[in-house]
């Protein structure tokens, strides 16, 4: 069997535990030598293929490997870039002639389910013409969104951030006679995984209230919620996904000097909202980059799931499987037992996996099945590298391939 | 020598370690069997004092008492109340009332600035009376801007937090081709000692420029220097203290229904300006209520000295000691060294303390002294105590005295 190279995309936002995959893969990889000749990282997602610019994965010292463990963003630089529908397109003669050029045989895309489209496209065009290349995908998203995958890796070590973040605000904004309506906005345009999570968290220092994008938001109920809530205890905390539906009143939204109406976030508009209606002093927070980009909260379970899918993506290709996802399957919940499965990426792209009702009490909390779903994968904490109070971060050197 | 009572009190906003010097102060009354009757702390502030809502912390068990020192938010509650300057008004009856009933010799209170002339006026009416009543301050503030003191309790930590959070957004705000100009804003309204901070971090992965309330705001230069690193690298990154001053164009600002003009975060009213004018995608992110109430970043340094401080209160107070805080005098830099003073309160209630101009290389970077400066202050890492992933924080029962 000729040796081939492998080249590594990343696509997409990060999560915290992005380049967890790639180190899972690196290492796969390095397993085999009689396979592989040639270890390379695409820089800026499929842009890296589209105009030949990849670097050497195997020019960077085992340290710097190691770190990637403990390295938010995407260390390769990521895209949105969609490829085209056409098969005939100029761009898949361009990404073709790049891995020609580096006898490139198995191509990885890490991503969510934007990305497996990518993935999807790749790997049919391959087969069609006939190429000895395999595609795999490595699943990856802070939504959790993704279909026939259990969960998605970068999902527990998000949560886990969000409900130790959320509990601090908590135990923070409880601590005046009387508060203020806090109102958290937490990522998920679609779906509301993460703010589903923060209901994790023990009665008293947890938000009253959750609001999900999967349900209809209800601003009348929401406002008289909040009042009562107040009036109560002295103060009120909403946690909201970015992706609640509410009518704002744009008669004085911003407008910018090309005349576009600017929306604030969803918790400032909200807040906005609140002052008004109820004339409570409100605090919105929302809890931005951050939820993808931390790695010392990081659950050493989701750890090592992704370090897990990133070898069994590189090893399954090696097998010469392709178009097809690494997905978790669990086979218990208590205790908390998963299996890895290849699934085929039809399946996946362009799919969105939202919370089910089922595991939904009333619109604004969950029922015991959720937390039964997700409280194992926020297990286990890293011991994370500092180096003068800084955290440790690898640093590529980017030798070009 | 008759023994008397002592109580705690906890003033203004929290810091990650406020209840770390309440540990000290407990655990140094503990070893005082002889001369302290009870340990009791004040609900929500100086307004346990007058309205006679005391706690008896003597009542809590040992394992709440340790998860003080990761247990973030003021623990007593806090209040913004500020005593009146006639010492004939009614309230110093009330509170003295309070004093005399549980009979307390000791009174502690742990706070910044403001808080300090709370200390201040006890103090002092004591005094006056003839009463035989310690009154001791406690420092803590995470805008590290108390006088006669080289920094505050809380600020180390509080500056660990930011600088490795903006590390950790440096490094995702670097992954797209092209980025946006990225505005971070840190606690401070009239002190810029947080965001100062943040230029402690390495060169690539910390923000391009710092704004610090003590120096002019140049709205002009600010847009010139984030339009020429944009064009220079794709992206930009400014980390602003939320004090600092620039004219709002509020012909398009939001009114609310009672006709008052609602002015957005500092952060968030700059990105539109950037959006305005220089026609580039922008991303505000607030660093709000998490940069005082994260436990999980807390320096080892800051959480022992703030330890010590709470000690000392209590040690000094026996000794007979009154009108005076705790405060850290730095021996030398390198190695890091302090030695623990008792300042006259006149010297430091009200005051407040800014960077120094000689620790700024220019009106957007700072200066060796200052790293040297902040560095030694968020060393060391704790170990913090987590149950099925979530982190473990103390929950009084609280049981009146």
């Amino acid at each position: 069997m000729d040796k081939k190279a492998m080249v590594y995309i990343q696509s997409g936002g990060p999560t915290s535990v992005i380049n967890s995959s790639l180190y899972g893969a690196i290492r796969e990889g390095q397993r085999h030598p009689d396979k592989i000749s040639h270890i390379y990282g695409s820089l800026h997602g499929i842009e890296g293929l589209l105009h030949d610019d990849l670097i050497d994965l195997g020019k960077e010292d085992d340290e710097t490997i190691e770190l990637l463990k403990q390295t938010p963003g995407s260390i390769l630089g990521t895209s949105r870039h969609k490829l085209p529908k056409d098969h005939h397109d100029a761009e898949y003669m361009a990404i073709l002639e790049t891995l020609k050029k580096h006898n490139i045989g198995y191509v990885f895309v890490n991503g969510g389910n934007d990305s497996m489209d990518t993935c999807l496209k790749l790997s049919k065009i391959c087969n069609e013409l006939g190429l000895d290349i395999k595609v795999m995908g490595v699943p990856k998203t802070v939504d959790n969104d993704l279909a026939e995958t259990d969960h998605s890796n970068g999902f527990g070590s998000a949560a886990k951030y969000v409900i130790n973040t959320v509990k601090e605000i908590c135990i923070d904004a409880s601590v005046y006679k009387r508060g203020k309506v806090f109102i958290i906005e937490i990522m998920g345009r679609n779906a509301g995984w993460l703010t589903a999570a923060v209901d994790l968290l023990p009665e008293g220092i947890r938000p009253d209230f959750i609001y999900l994008p999967e349900n209809k938001f209800d601003l009348d109920k929401f406002l008289k919620d909040s009042k009562a809530k107040f009036e109560e205890k002295g103060y009120c905390i909403a946690a909201i996904s970015e992706g609640i539906k509410f009518e704002r009143d744009i008669s004085n939204a911003r407008v910018d000097s090309f005349g576009h109406i600017q929306l604030g976030g969803a918790a400032a508009d909200l807040a906005h909202i609140v002052e008004d209606k109820l004339d409570l002093p409100t605090r919105a927070i929302e809890l931005s980059l951050p939820q993808r980009a931390y790695c010392f909260l990081t659950s050493k379970v989701d750890l090592e799931e992704t370090i897990k899918c990133g070898e069994l993506a590189v090893k399954y290709a090696l097998e010469g499987m392709s178009g097809h996802m690494i997905a978790i399957k669990r086979v218990s919940s208590k205790p908390y037992q998963v299996k890895f499965e290849a699934v085929d990426i039809n399946k996946i792209a362009n799919v969105e996996r939202v919370v089910p009702q089922s595991m939904m009490k009333d619109d604004t909390h969950m029922a015991p099945s959720f937390k039964e779903y997700c409280l194992p994968l926020i297990q286990g904490e890293i011991d994370v590298k500092f180096e003068d109070g800084i955290i440790k971060s690898a640093v590529l050197k980017k030798v070009r391939a």
